[in-house]
């Protein structure tokens, strides 16, 4: 990695180059560079920790002047029991995953010796546009790495000692290995992030890690492709069938057990019928976990009607923003719909795309809605926070998209990945083809090992049993 | 398909209102509507091919004026043997594919009923603008409905009435189907194009079918993703080991079966050592095809020595600008290199990353040029003329993308479709999970039933046999 002071244009030009290189290196080459970093991170400890103790001596000055929150100081804290080592475990849980490029996902012959197949491969240059997390640095360098990618880190100011010290090792490490240095280049010029932004021709995709104020600059000025999610206005439908029970554990994880969190819920739809059932129980467990309730003039009168008057002074009503706003704290908008097509409306209408759930004991009213419903990740009686790259299994993640092309929901390697299409042939054209000539075979050769029924599953299920014993 | 001159913003609202209703309605009831619009457009022949007959009058008229050129006026002509019928057989081959959305892609249980599922869906709105070909507006219409996706459709001016006259009868086909009018849009207003671009709320993605100027400002004017390619700069690279009358078919398909094809050749790198042996032939038999060559030094001066005066006569100087020029004609450009590693770095640096080619009898060289070139589709031993959707198998295309991400190489309905994920659960929380609480099994479903090796495959192949006999 070079920690450099470069214009854009020079930066972004290195990228490319080095990601050319980069991109037919083998698995173990990749491999052999994160085990190098995670290396070298475990012996630079007191260095990097050196650097993060001035960063955050800043930062708490900056605290005591009120120019930065106390949550913020929090977070640039890698000293903290245990976040130093779980950095560098994620650089080798990275390096342990399958190999997300070289895999051939379609394989068809066209013709005989003329075989078309599509290969996985990097993407080649990203931008990573980040806030103060100084840990977040060694997780991209590795998913970089592990999927081909060049990458163009711009860190937050207020890690700036701290991601120097990272950046610093990590080159030392990367030039005893396969991987050019420019390959990671953490960009420590002020103000690049505009004329990064633009630099089509060398960059190929965008992601801005911060809050949405970030997210939306980026995406308003970037002629790059940008992926990721600018708000996380999450929503669940909650209806009368469904146990009052489960729906306060989902409703209370899914609020509070992190609210700052942009898969946390912040709009609760319920079925009228739900209003005197199932939704006085709910709201007083949010209610215990301090969540302010801002109703509609239906849940409202409900829900006065049925909670100690204590309670029931507290509750708020609720403006039409309220239901397109991402509280990102113990807040949560109320709203009664009379029918499931009313929710899905609603919901489509006001959510970001993010994640949103149905909590019903119906499987007809919830299919309807995990087909109707136009978000990235769309739930039946679980929680909104599942929405999550570990959760999902992905072993880590960039970010999460709300995009509707590439890749959509919590993007992991793969969704780092792009592929390119290949044929193998001897010199067939394609003038041999179409009106008079030859015919296309066009046959399917990649599901040649795939089950095509129950009766071929069933084989292969006797085999193994077989094998086992 | 209503044929409106709304605003641009009630058009677009319109289409994602109708988006939410098609993207729910069975594969039957999509392929109903294909039928129903096939049967309408074969009825109504005689309609079409009367306004198609206005527009033929006075594109003459402009040719004549010298305001259109006659291959343009040509690709307007619906009346010509066959092309009415090619025009709806296309309707009738994308109702028959394999419907591509509501497949579930990646299974994995989360932990005990708790099922992430991958789920392909429709983008949602297309905005789809196109030169002056009236046949594209049919087949983009089967596209859009089979693959669920609401399109916006803005055609050249010089095919309006044609345009006209197959929207109106679409429209009335689709009243006949659970299709909503909505969904197919012919957008009629003058200069709707700029604003319908940044309607990035209600348009999810833009695919430009003309010339490179049209793409050009496409992508510099959206907000909305741009799916697509500017340029067809495509390249082969001729390997000295490699046969020259192999070559000269190659070459010529390439070059000069369509010249004005985005994946014709435009440019030949020959390896020094075939500059004696198999360039001559090659060129000889491109010269024939009344190609211009436009040669370097080294390959200008070998070429005179090999070919006849009158041959060698004609032959030119390329200039650097020749190697960043996309033709669309009887123009190539050669250059000589040393070796693989320098083609490479040639290409990577001035093709248009469409489509690029290797000749060689060294399958080192070839798995070495397949992984370092950065194009969409990457081939050895055949012409770049491959790349094409009904080519590749995928029944037809709605375009070729050189994009990074997304759809890349030609696209067809699969390249139409993202996915969304689907949780369905029975009141699991995430608060559960991680440290000190339950762990996730993260165990992959979808691939029980494909062989695992090459024992599990001739168990499957030995059963089909089986079976077969």
């Amino acid at each position: 990695m070079s920690l450099t002071n470069a214009t854009p244009l020079e930066v972004a030009k290195a990228a490319q180059v080095g990601s050319r290189r980069l991109a037919v290196l083998s698995t173990d080459e990749r491999n052999a560079a994160l085990t190098a970093i995670h290396k070298a991170l475990a012996e630079g400890k007191d260095e990097v920790l050196a650097a993060n103790k001035q960063d955050l001596e800043d930062a708490n000055k900056a605290a005591a002047g009120g120019t930065l929150s106390q949550s913020l100081v929090k977070r640039l804290d890698l000293g903290k029991t245990g976040k130093y080592e779980d950095m560098l475990q994620g650089i080798l849980d990275v390096r342990d995953l399958e190999d997300p490029i070289n895999k051939t996902t379609a394989r068809t012959l066209l013709d005989d010796n003329l075989i078309l197949s599509r290969v996985t491969c990097p993407i080649g240059v990203l931008l990573i546009i980040f806030e103060a997390r100084p840990e977040v640095i060694a997780n991209i360098s590795a998913l970089a790495i592990k999927s081909g990618n060049a990458a163009i880190l711009k860190g937050g100011r207020e890690s700036s000692h701290s991601f120097a010290a990272i950046a610093t090792i990590i080159s030392r490490a990367l030039s005893t290995t396969a991987v050019p240095s420019d390959c990671l280049q953490l960009v420590q010029t002020r103000d690049a992030i505009a004329d990064l932004l633009k630099l089509d021709t060398y960059i190929d995709l965008c992601i801005p890690r911060g809050g949405n104020e970030l997210v939306r600059y980026v995406k308003t000025t970037a002629s790059i492709p940008v992926l990721g999610h600018a708000d996380g206005i999450c929503s669940t439908y909650l209806c009368a069938d469904y146990p009052a029970g489960k729906a306060v554990r989902i409703l209370v994880d899914a609020k509070a057990s992190y609210p700052a969190g942009c898969n946390a819920l912040e709009q609760l739809l319920v079925d009228e019928a739900a209003l005197t059932t199932s939704l006085p129980t709910v709201a007083k467990a949010l209610l215990a976990y301090g969540v302010s309730l801002r109703c509609d003039a239906a849940s409202l009168s409900a829900l006065k009607g049925a909670l100690d008057p204590a309670s029931a002074a507290i509750l708020q009503e609720a403006t039409e923003e309220d239901y397109r706003t991402e509280f990102l704290d113990l807040v949560l908008a109320i709203k009664t719909v009379k029918s499931l097509d009313e929710a899905i409306a609603h919901i489509n209408a006001h959510s970001s795309h993010h994640t949103d759930a149905i909590l019903t004991l119906d499987p007809q009213a919830a299919k309807t809605f995990l087909a109707a419903i136009d978000s990235s990740s769309v739930y039946w009686n679980t929680s909104t926070r599942m929405a999550d790259g570990q959760r999902y299994g992905f072993g880590t993640e960039v970010g999460i998209s709300t995009n509707k092309i590439h890749s959509r929901g919590p993007v992991g390697l793969e969704g780092l990945t792009i592929y390119k299409w290949t044929i193998v042939g001897d010199a067939q054209v394609s003038a041999d083809y179409g009106a008079g000539g030859k015919k296309w075979k066009h046959e399917v050769l990649l599901d040649e090992g795939v089950a095509r029924d129950e009766d071929e599953r069933e084989v292969l299920r006797k085999f193994r049993a077989a094998k086992k014993a």
